[in-house]
This record gives structure tokens, C-alpha cells and sequence, in this order.
């Protein structure tokens, strides 16, 4: 045990820090209107993992790009038919460490309105005008922001690992580490099959580090690395008044209203103060460490910029981030009725409503599936898990139909003390020049869980894009600044890593 | 006094009453093929009173119509822009009552989905199957429906009139009463200008009997009379989140959502049983009279029919019509975030609902508007009535925009012992072959209670459509059966009433 401390001592001695990103940054400077005509191309290939033909065209590029920079590569699937996880590896002679990076080129559906330019037809902008980059002199104004589906989320991490072995290869800086690489296909659809590929492929994916590079930087703009993510289950309801719509007037005293008994029933499963109200569901949430504590405590203030930025007047908790090791309930959506020209005084036949709920370490996704079906019976409803034929409607008072989404995962959380997390903050804090914030665990979920857990590795997520990113949302955009950055921090992680 | 009574006795003996039914019948027997191609030329004129053209198209046409009867007609309006309320008079030489008979031509705004044909291009159908009436042989099978906007909701009542005028006039049957009519063109939105018309003409509008011709017929099938209408008073609620869509997994914990505040908001305005938890709004509701409940009390009990047809496993009360005389809340529609291939984990900026309140004699629409803004502000709630503005939404913890539906209006009931209520009971009565049911109100709503305000006249309501007619919904219908009995009925109202 000694030595081993001795040794490691001595390796850190022996190989005296050195970050390369001044080299990077000047590289950069001398590219940038390439790597924005890269990264452009890259957010034009529509990513919704719903299209099959669209994320496989995502994943034939991406192969080719890391073939390009001298890696071998493949393509893991579960199965024929679902989208690809883009495999690359290439040794550095020498190297006694390898390091997993993770990140996903799938991007969330677009949703229907609000885009101000369309998805996948990237622009950039200065506030609110587009911007003609391409004609601008000078470098390009670090301010600037891509708009498109997947710039923040999480083509980003993507494109700064690509362009970072670009600049160390120009600069003939040679990376301190191994380097494997998986960018999964259908991170935005709840991760279905990344447990069943990492498993099929543990040998191939072994490594001392897992870097995960997903998710926005702190709100204050300066770097940040997380040490974990939490789970995520989601379901829909549906409950059911009459069988065709109906003329309040004439119905409505006597007819059950699906509208309102949706309303009261999610009413029975959060409160005002974002306090979720069904039973049991805290009993399995661990507690904070000290490090946690800590680490949280040790975070900028940007809870009163966020308020105004968000024109919001209340919060449910004082500080952002001390609500990311509690279970949160989220309510995506509640659709019942025509509103507008169409409304009309009627009954309508359901109502429909659609949730995620936030899990953190130790909480399992069935058992909490459980618990929210349990409270459901528990209000005196009927559960059931596909339409309810009318000898079932008739034959109970209040039906609920709950379909489970088809992904779900459980929360992960490295300790924050480990040695490689440890390496991974000194790389970021030099090449940044200051001490990189340290986030317990991510709010935001990935599939990330079941790679950790199969792999057995230590896990570190890097962030790189802006927090108001938009990203899950219309509008989503990366800051320009951010990629610049972004490339930076990759290739310290790639050149500048000891432990 | 005395005289008065014996003068009405020696005209009841005078004219001992003769219902037209029979004549009525045979002539539509040798007419069916040409009223049913007359009624779809009708139904085909779309009649959404949000598309002025369209109304005026089908105020123009019901002019012509019953100018070709024999009466002088105008078209009535508050002022240019409006839709026009439909006016003709015809009077009966020797006829000593004057009979005002309403009803609308506008229908309920025709909704995004789910109609099996289109709304305005009417076809017939026996069941689930399209029929090619127009080539079948023989009579037209009474069961077989008519699908389309309006058919039942109003413009039945309107042709059932124009049939009635031809059937008496091809028999040489001498209607017994004056004639007034008014067809209105924007009762669907609430009936906005109808008040106002009617005061401006209240002399031309004189009459001793208001006959309203609206709303369905009991459940049973059998012919039913009502002795008013339920007021309403509508509106929207908005609730706000974050300003723009925000991940619920780094927000969720933070952030308050509009879902669950729009839902608990809801919740604490109705219970499941549909009881109205605002305070105060049952305070004006005027008690149920012995006739109101020996009336409801009759009415065949058709609840278990209803509850096997509407395939729902509970009621909100025992019998249909008892909830009439009290207030109904009704959550027409909520709004929030994307379902489906658009759904997205992201907290919305805002929730919408809308509501509409049904109103009993003694509630004043004004005065419900001041206890539900009472109660939202008693919840927590800042009251708006535009979009807040940042600096608003920064300095209210919860803010609801209340937006109240332009249209409203007061229930209005006629006691059911009026000498002029009673002939219209025993006219319908002779028609049909039995007692006629009574119900004290009609659950639905119009404009009608400032018609009958401002005329100081006893009101009845007439209803011919079947009660399954999907009124206010998609695929709307009328029984073809439903209009032939409608023309008898009118016929009998027109030839065969004395009081």
C-alpha cells in the first residue's frame, strides 16, 4: 500500500504538469471559422433517434472522423434496427492509464413551435440577429451562438473531443492516455439498449476512467465536473370520463370530468413546494456525505441572476443544486379538451398526462414504479396498462392507464475523494487556471448508470456548454465561446491526465 | 276577474282543440326525400359564427325562407360586423296571441379531430355505414342520422319550423296564433349581442309566449318540455413557469411548475364528486319549489341506460336532472407542454385552462366573476387580467391571468303552472299521444334569459333533437326520426294552442 502511494507520488513528480491549451488556443485562433464550418455540418444531420435512417447517418460520420484521426472503430447495436453506439479506440505507446469518453449525437425531438429558425438548419446569432459569419472579418465574436437541435446537447462534447486531437496532433503534442471513445444513438430516448451493449462489449470498453461529457457548465460560466447522474423514470396517465364528449350543461353535474379528476390526482403526487406525496418514496434516498456538503456549500451564489433571468418570484429551495440528491417529480405534460377557436362547452372523454421523475443514488426504478402505482390504488383507483375495454370502465369507479416509458435508469455517483476524479480536476483547474466547481451529482439523467456499474470504472462528467443552452427545449444553442473552451478542456484531458 | 276566467273556459270550449298531427304526417310521408335534401342543403352552409361570411350566408338564406312563407322579415343587428339575428312575423288574421318562437342557426366551433365525415358536408347513416339515401326505395328509415355541424344544435328547430309552416299550409290548417320568430346567429359564442337586439326592438318583439326551440330530448325518447335555461359565465386561466422551457432535471427541484400549480389550482376549485369549493357561490342558489321537485321526481329514470351507454363506473349524483338547480364548474380543457413524439423532459412556461361555470336563477354572472378571483387571490394567487410582465412575474410568487369569456348570461326559469306554459304542455300532449314530460330547467345555457327579461314574457322550451346528437362535439347528428316528430310538434304549436 506504501509503495503504491510512493509510485503515484513519484509519477506526478516525474512528469510535470503541463497543460496544452495555450497551444490549443492558438491553433484554435488559426481555425475557427473551419471548425465552425465543421461543427455547422455536423448540427445540419437531423439526430431525433426516432428516424432510424437519421442517427445512422449521424453514426457513419462519426466513424469516419475518428478513422480519420487514427482510430479503429465500430459500430455497436443491441440489435439490427436500433440506432448505433459509435466505438473508436487508439493507444498512446507508453500509456499506463486508458480513458473512457462517453458522450451521445442523438438530440431530443424538436417539439412543434416556437423554433425561430428551423432545427437543423444552423445559424448563428448575436442576440437576436442572425449573424453572416462567413463574410464577418476578425476573429468571431466569442458571444456569438449556434442555433440548432443538438449544439449544446450534446454535439458540443462531440466536436471538442474531435477538434482537440486535431490541435495536439498539429502542435505534435502527444495524449498521456489511452483513449476509448463510446457516442451513443438514443441517450435522448431514455438510453434502451446502452446497458445491453456495454455488457455485450465489457472487455472491448475497460478502462481506469469513464469521462462523460453531457450536460450544461455551471450557471456562473466557470468549469465544473460532476460525479455522477441521476436516474430517471417516466410514465404517462390517462383516466377516462364518458366514451364521446358531452354537453357540460347538460352532463356536467352528473358525469364525472376527466379534467378534473387528472388535476386532483397529480394534485395527490406533488405539492406546491415541489415535495412529492407519494408514500415511500424518500425511504430509499441516501444521505449526504460531508464531501457533498461541502462541495455544494462551495458553489457560486447564481440563485438570484437565474431568478430574474427566469422572471420567476419563488423558488422551491433556496439553492439550485441542493435538490439534485432528492427524487424530483416533474410533470411534462397535461392535455385535455379544445382551447382557442375550438373549445366548446363539452365533457371530453380523457385526459392525459405525461411525468419523469428524478432518481438519485440507491433508489431502483421499479421499486419507485411500484410506489407510484400503490399511491394510485391507494386514491382508489383502478390501474390498469392498456385501454380499459367499456365492461372494465363500467365496472369501476376511477381508472387510471399508466404505460411506463420503455427507458429508464438508476442513478450514479462516484465518491468525490477517488484518485482518477482527483486527476480530472488538477487537468481542467490547469488548463482554466482556477479550481474547477464540483457538483455531487448531475441533475439532469443518462443511461450512464448501467455503463458504470458493468465497467466497474470510476465515473467524472465534463461540461461544456452554456447553461442557458436551451437544450430539451426550442431554440437550443451553443455559445461559441463555449466550444472554443470545450476543446481546451478535452485536450488537457486527453495530454494533461496523472494519477 | 271572474269574467276573465269564464272568457278563458268559453274559448277552450269553443275550440275544442284538433292537433294537425295526422295531416302533418302524411304530407311528409309523400315529402321525406325532398325535406331531408332540403335540410342538408342547410346543414352544408357552415355556420361558426367566428367567420362572419358564413353566418350572414345562412342569415340571408333563412330570410329568404321565410319570406317565401308569407313573412316580413329583418335582419337584426347590434352593429355592422355582427351576426345578424334573424326577425319575420307573420300574423293570423282573428288571432288573439301572439307566439314568439326562438331558435339559433349558428353551431358550436367544429373542433380539430376525430370527425368521421366532414362537419359541413352532411351524409346519412345508419349505424356506423354511410347510406346512398337518395337512391333507396321506400320510406327513409326514421332511425337512420343525418351527421353534420348543427344538425342538432339548432338548425332541427329551424327547419322543423320551415316544414311545419309547409305541412299546415299543403293541408289548408290555419295556424290559431300571431307568429314571431327569431333566429339567432351567435348563440354558440355565448349569445354576445342578443341582450342588446332585444332591447332595442323590444316592441317589435311583443309577444305573450316565448317558445325556445334548443337543447335535446329527455333520454327516454319522449317529447319534453323545460321552463328555462342555466346561465353561464366562462373564462381562461394561465399560470406561468420559468420564460422559457427549462430541463427538469437540473430545474425541477428549483423551479416551481405551472403543471402541478395549474393542477393543485384546479383541484381546489372542484372536488371529484363535482362539488364547487369556491366560497360562497352556492349563496344566491334560489331553493327547488314543490312543482320543480314533483317534476323532476317524474321524469323516467333513463340513468342506468346512460351510464351503460356513456361506459362510465360512477355518477357525480343519483338523478340526471337533479344537479339543474344547482351550479356546475366545468374544466373544458388544460394545456401544457408537448405529449407524444414531441414530449420533451422540460418544465413549460406556462399552463392554460379554461372553465366554464353554469348559472341557476339568483346568480348573477358578476358576482360568480368576483368569488372565483376572490378564491384565487384567498389561494396565494396575484390576479392578472394581461401577460404579467418580468417585473410582475419577479415580484408575485404565484400569478394567474384570468381572461373572462366575452358572452355571459343569467339563468332564467318560468314558474310551471303559467297558463301559457300549461297550453304549450297540452298542445305537445295532443301531438304525441301522452303527458308530456316536465323539466323545471334545462341544463344547458343561452342568451335566452335576457330575451325573456327584457320582454317580460313566460318562456317554455321545445326540444326535438335526440339526445345523443354529440352536440357541442365532434360528428354532431339528428335522428331523421327527431325532425319528422319536430315537424309535428311545431305544426301543433302553431295550429293548436289556446290559453
Amino acid at each position: 500500500m506504501k509503495r503504491a502511494l510512493l509510485c503515484l507520488a513519484f509519477i506526478a513528480t516525474a512528469l510535470p504538469a503541463k497543460t496544452p491549451a495555450p497551444d490549443v488556443r492558438a491553433w484554435r485562433h488559426a481555425h475557427e471559422r473551419q471548425l465552425l464550418e465543421d461543427f455547422s455540418a455536423f448540427v445540419a444531420m437531423p439526430n431525433v433517434a426516432t428516424t432510424l435512417a437519421d442517427v445512422d447517418r449521424n453514426a457513419a460520420f462519426l466513424s469516419g472522423q475518428l478513422q480519420a484521426r487514427g482510430f479503429t472503430t465500430r459500430l455497436l447495436r443491441a440489435s439490427e434496427g436500433t440506432p448505433a453506439t459509435v466505438y473508436g479506440e487508439r493507444r498512446t505507446p507508453g500509456a499506463k492509464r486508458t480513458v473512457l469518453f462517453y458522450a451521445h449525437y442523438d438530440g431530443q425531438p424538436i417539439g412543434q413551435k416556437g423554433w425561430t429558425s428551423k432545427p437543423f438548419e444552423p445559424v448563428v446569432r448575436a442576440g437576436d440577429q442572425i449573424v453572416d459569419w462567413r463574410s464577418a472579418s476578425g476573429p468571431l465574436n466569442p458571444d456569438w451562438r449556434i442555433y440548432g437541435r443538438g449544439t449544446g446537447d450534446d454535439k458540443a462534447s462531440v466536436q471538442a473531443m474531435l477538434s482537440a486531437l486535431d490541435a495536439l496532433k498539429a502542435r505534435g503534442i502527444k495524449p498521456s492516455v489511452n483513449i476509448k471513445i463510446i457516442w451513443e444513438g438514443e441517450e435522448e430516448q431514455g438510453s434502451p439498449h446502452l446497458a445491453e451493449i456495454v455488457r455485450a462489449n465489457r472487455d472491448l470498453l475497460k478502462a481506469d476512467l469513464l469521462i462523460m461529457g453531457d450536460g450544461p457548465m455551471h450557471q456562473s460560466g466557470k468549469q465544473m465536473i460532476n460525479f455522477g447522474n441521476r436516474g430517471i423514470t417516466g410514465f404517462r396517465m390517462t383516466v377516462y370520463g364518458p366514451n364521446r364528449p358531452l354537453h357540460d350543461g347538460h352532463y356536467g353535474s352528473w358525469v364525472p370530468s376527466p379534467s378534473v379528476m387528472m388535476a386532483r390526482l397529480i394534485a395527490s403526487m406533488r405539492d406546491d413546494d415541489g415535495k412529492i406525496l407519494i408514500p415511500g418514496i424518500y425511504d430509499d434516498v441516501a444521505p449526504l456525505t460531508a464531501a457533498d456538503r461541502d462541495a455544494l456549500a462551495a458553489l457560486p451564489p447564481i440563485e438570484d441572476d437565474l431568478r430574474r433571468q427566469f422572471a420567476i418570484g419563488r423558488t422551491l429551495t433556496e439553492r439550485l443544486a441542493n435538490g439534485y440528491l432528492q427524487p424530483t417529480f416533474n410533470v411534462r405534460a397535461i392535455h385535455v379538451g379544445d382551447e382557442g377557436p375550438d373549445a366548446a362547452n363539452a365533457i371530453a372523454t380523457e385526459a392525459t398526462a405525461s411525468f419523469d421523475i428524478r432518481l438519485v443514488p440507491n433508489q431502483k426504478p421499479a421499486r419507485v414504479r411500484e410506489q407510484v402505482e400503490r399511491h394510485l390504488a391507494g386514491q382508489g383507483w383502478f390501474v390498469v396498462h392498456a385501454t380499459p375495454d367499456a365492461a372494465t370502465r363500467l365496472a369501476h369507479p376511477k381508472i387510471v392507464r399508466v404505460d411506463w416509458d420503455e427507458g429508464s435508469s438508476e442513478a450514479v455517483k462516484t465518491p468525490l475523494d477517488t484518485p482518477a476524479a482527483g486527476a480530472v480536476a488538477q487537468s481542467i483547474g490547469r488548463t482554466v487556471g482556477y479550481p474547477v466547481l464540483k457538483l455531487p451529482i448531475s441533475g439532469g439523467s443518462s443511461g450512464i448508470a448501467d455503463v458504470v456499474n458493468a465497467l466497474d470504472v470510476p465515473m467524472v462528467g465534463v461540461s461544456i456548454a452554456n447553461f442557458d443552452d436551451n437544450q430539451h427545449a426550442r431554440n437550443e444553442n451553443l455559445r461559441l465561446g463555449n466550444l472554443w473552451d470545450g476543446i481546451e478542456v478535452y485536450a488537457g484531458l486527453l495530454a494533461d491526465m496523472n494519477w
